[in-house]
């Protein structure tokens, strides 16, 4: 079974990273680029029955250990068997 | 106009850091997770007619910018106006 989670920050905490590539992409003549956010992206693979018993897991794994409550969300975006 | 890119390393190249989060759910008890590997998201607000006219645009600054096509692979999910 494959999920794919996303983490970002959330939509008031600054991100300078995201800025440095908005602004690279203004000095490299990228025009219309208004702004950039980056995020990460995580690919899981595990062993689990069904998606209802993935689901759980995946979310306490997101919550734990792949992302910083505090400052950021998470989302399962898909789960495939 | 807003749009998702996903940059992921290609398949064969190795991911230290989705391994050492592999290797951390294992010693944390989650049972179950098989693989882990660690790409990047990136949301982008652009000013653009359409989304014909979008795609060219994220697909040159994803290949120039955001991706080091030698080692990873991008994608973009979404285009939404």
């Amino acid at each position: 079974m494959k999920a794919l989670i996303h983490v970002t920050l959330k939509p008031d905490v600054l991100d300078p990273q995201g800025k440095a590539i908005g602004a690279a992409c203004g000095s490299l003549g990228y025009e219309g680029i208004r702004d950039v956010r980056q995020g990460k992206l995580f690919e899981v693979e595990l062993d689990a029955a069904d998606e209802a018993a993935a689901r759980p897991l995946l979310a306490e794994l997101a919550d734990k250990l792949l992302s910083n409550p505090v400052i950021e969300d998470y989302e399962i975006v898909s789960i495939e068997v």
